[in-house]
């Protein structure tokens, strides 16, 4: 009994601990996680639904974009700020040039140059995001975008 | 004696691990920290001096503002794009507005709206940083300056 317990009760506790706590990702897993959630993110922004973003947004995230007096600060003030938008975002493709990830420990640096065609004509942006590692997975807390060479008075 | 060592080692223990290893800082020392260190690089930069933000950024640093076509990507690239500006970028004083620092670990985000003043004009700008924490103090990984609310064509 005694030896059966013995080599039973490493076992049982082996298979829980594969179940519980599964290999970590790689760094290249993380990179490759993090572009799929910007490009499903944008997926549905250029479908006219902001409401993606917000989703794996935190709620401590800050955000620029050339339209804004101040850096917003919050969930609920990137919900509001996006609200009147739904709908009126449309891009026929979209493509990330050169996304690169630089992960540091629970966070990770997503910047790339973003460009969307829409009838034909192009826009061009700079895009840095930073997610961070949550229990429910990597959560935007920073976003800022800014056009490309845009032409100024 | 045994009671002689007993009393002294952990204090020998003590009085090394306080040397080897002083406390942390804080979270909020360490947003004081990385504030302070933007505003000396910024203090030169307003100056003329860009060597201020080369030398506290990293060799894997990415780099956007507007007037590039792409993602700058490594310190070499920053530093040659920066050298002609030398001598030539001059404020009378600046101010970082509400600057906000997150930190993740060994990673901060610093956010903040940037406005300079030069013969009386303001210029105003949105800013991100994020830093690494390196065994030679924090670096600069990642800078994106755009400018806020930019009139355009």
């Amino acid at each position: 009994m005694k030896t059966w317990l013995t080599l039973a009760i490493p076992f049982v506790f082996a298979c829980v601990s594969a179940t519980a706590s599964p290999a970590a990702p790689t760094a290249d897993e993380t990179r490759a996680s993090i572009i799929h959630m910007e490009k499903a993110a944008l997926e549905r922004w250029t479908h006219g639904d902001p409401s993606g973003f917000l989703a794996i947004s935190a709620a401590d995230v800050v955000y620029f974009d050339p339209a804004i007096a101040h850096r917003l600060d919050g969930l609920p003030a990137l919900t509001a700020y996006y609200k009147p938008m739904t709908g009126k975002i449309h891009a026929d493709k979209f493509e990330l040039i050169d996304p690169k990830v630089t992960v540091i420990s629970k966070a990770a640096v997503l910047t790339f140059n973003f460009v969307s065609w829409y009838e034909g004509k192009d826009d061009r942006w700079n895009c840095t995001e930073v997610y961070r590692q949550t229990p429910d997975g990597w959560r935007i807390i920073q976003t800022h975008w800014s056009p490309t060479q845009p032409k100024q008075k």
